[in-house]
């Protein structure tokens, strides 16, 4: 298999972009990409987004493409919910391993703030089993409470040691340009914050943001060629699970983050222990809490209470989520897999420009649904 | 590059299937594949699929591995409006062709009859411009007639000649068992058919489907295990074009359906006089006509006429849609561009239960919007 790397990131600022369109949002991230990998123009692009069908929009790839000045180009998007972004950079990995490109573009998109916030919360909702679990009325939201609840209840956990995901993230993220919420909480501030889903409260959520991200991958040559830092793709593996929250073996576990870790972890020849630094998907904080377990930073139940002890902080390894995580960089959700990863490949080349971390090996970990497709990517420097 | 085939096929009948589930449906096409294939079980299913957003259901991928009993495999959707199959299997092409995988099912999958047609048909048309087209009220159909009614006049195209596609496209259909219409048509029922939108016509005009279809690709050493007819694909490329009707060159070329076929060709090392047997994409017989002269089967402007006379019925070289193409099998959006890959598979293989054709080469044309996302398949025996 041909090695590939990242070469190229371009990110937007993450928040409620009001006054810019879904097709201009995403050129701007594809022209930092194309310009930060030395102006290289990509043969194909793979789209991740999952819900432009909110505003009536599909074909993606055409629409970005044509608008950035690259008809002829290759292109199609890739959806796999909140997972997106993680699945379209396996597509777009894959075009290059193969030898069938040697310059791909990786787009993340997603603009929700075009519908108001009910309308795009049901949206979000299609990530679920619409047959047998949004038909009884119940929220992304509340799913997800579900887990907190059997979290905190089987491990004895507080909702101090909970809400302290939060209070980092927000930490984290204070100097990060990108971030959509750069100020910073308190414990106290997570735990009085209004109720959403029992015991979910507002600060225990990421935000509903809009933004792009795009990484440019390349074979060998071409990266040689254009920069000095090319961060190569060590480990990738993308792994589904039933999206049907009652059908799971344990409310506690997320069998696709795990396989998707191992097998990331077995093709890098890595261990758990050689992440420097990780960004992994809060998008609720029990979400960020079992994927830090099942990933093998943490032992099963003990993520939270580690995190509120003062571990996986900026300069521990490893360091997790320096960019302030779902919860405060934010969570342009088709888009979020590829900040992940573009912020991972930052870290590893020294520029990232909020909370630095030094190291060798990052991953990143993307998920869609409540838990239900899921990307693990590693890179080195 | 590792080489690819196509080792196990499965479809569903096409038709307005109200009476299954899409999971169900999905499933159906995903285990006929399997068992075509030997029992061979997939590592990662990719889903080529436009408007499951329509029945509030994202994370297809999830969703179908999980109710075919396939948890912990890889998976995600594709999207390229009705070119999504064709999108799809580009995907799990590079999948197997880069070595991350050695057995992967692409499969299509629409379910529109779930919602009432005007819904459907606006669904449809977010494969246009949805900023720059759809504001002003137009529909998919009436995008489709401005480039009809501009063929027309331009190579002095007359309402019979045109109408010549729908009824070969019913005589073929007439003896697929999986064809959505099977009834013969005349000219004259064409002409008379309904007006939709100037000048097209019912009878011009896909049906709106359902359908599912799967085919399990494989590397070289998995297709010798388990088949005596491997199927070779040897050429393969994808092309976008914008969106927006009003920004192309010239409302009767397709670019996208040019340059997929001519790469597609240069990798495969043959012309189109080497094809035996084609299935293009006539969701309007307009779509079809400008495809086989832009693939190179007929010459700019001839098309119709060709067809009108005579040309590309079964046994000639190439023959045109033997299944009945996307008129008479009819149009599962997403599902669409497998059933032609299917359809061209088993025809090499001398299974297709339709109108037979003998050949070496055989190849699929899958369009996505108008012309914008369009993908060429070249297979051989």
């Amino acid at each position: 298999m041909r090695n590939v790397y990242v070469v190229g990131v371009g990110l937007t600022k993450v928040g409620k972009l009001y006054d810019i369109s879904l097709r201009d949002l995403a050129t701007e991230a594809l022209f930092k990409s194309i310009d930060d990998a030395g102006g290289e123009m990509p043969e194909a692009i793979v789209v991740g987004n999952m819900l432009s069908s909110l505003v009536e929009q599909e074909n993606l790839a055409a629409l970005i493409a044509d608008h950035a000045g690259l008809r002829g180009i290759t292109g199609f998007k890739v959806e796999a919910a909140c997972g997106s972004g993680g699945a379209a950079f396996l597509a777009g990995y894959s075009l290059i391993a193969s030898g069938l490109f040697k310059k791909v573009v990786v787009l993340g998109i997603e603009k929700l703030s075009e519908r108001p916030t009910p309308q795009t919360a049901r949206g979000l909702a299609w990530a679920a089993d619409a047959d047998y679990e949004l038909v009884y009325g119940i929220s992304f939201s509340g799913l997800n409470a579900l887990v907190m609840r059997y979290y905190m209840s089987k491990y004895n956990v507080s909702r101090e040691e909970m809400a302290s995901w939060a209070v980092l993230m927000h930490e984290n993220a204070a100097t990060n340009p990108y971030a959509h919420m750069r100020n910073k909480i308190t414990v106290e501030d997570v735990i009085k914050s209004p109720l959403i889903a029992d015991p979910i409260r507002l600060y225990d959520s990421c935000p509903l943001s809009d933004g792009a991200a795009a990484v440019m991958l390349t074979s060998r040559d071409v990266a040689r060629k254009v920069t000095d830092t090319p961060i190569l793709v060590a480990g990738i593996a993308n792994s589904v699970d039933s999206p049907d929250l009652s059908s799971r073996f344990e409310l506690d576990s997320m069998l696709a983050a795990r396989l998707s870790a191992e097998k990331a972890f077995k093709m890098a020849n890595i261990s758990p222990n050689d992440i420097d630094v990780a960004e992994v998907h809060d998008a609720y904080s029990i979400t960020g809490i079992i994927s830090i377990e099942e990933i093998g930073f943490a032992p099963k139940g003990k993520g939270a209470k580690l995190i509120s002890e003062g571990s996986f902080r900026p300069g521990d390894k490893p360091t997790i989520n320096p960019s302030g995580g779902l919860k405060a960089r934010g969570h342009p959700v088709g888009a979020t897999g590829i900040y992940q990863i573009a912020e991972i490949a930052m870290q590893l080349r020294g520029d990232f420009p909020g909370v630095k971390v030094e190291g060798e090996y990052g991953l990143a970990q993307n998920i869609g649904g409540v838990g239900s497709n899921i990307t693990t990517i590693i890179l080195r420097s």
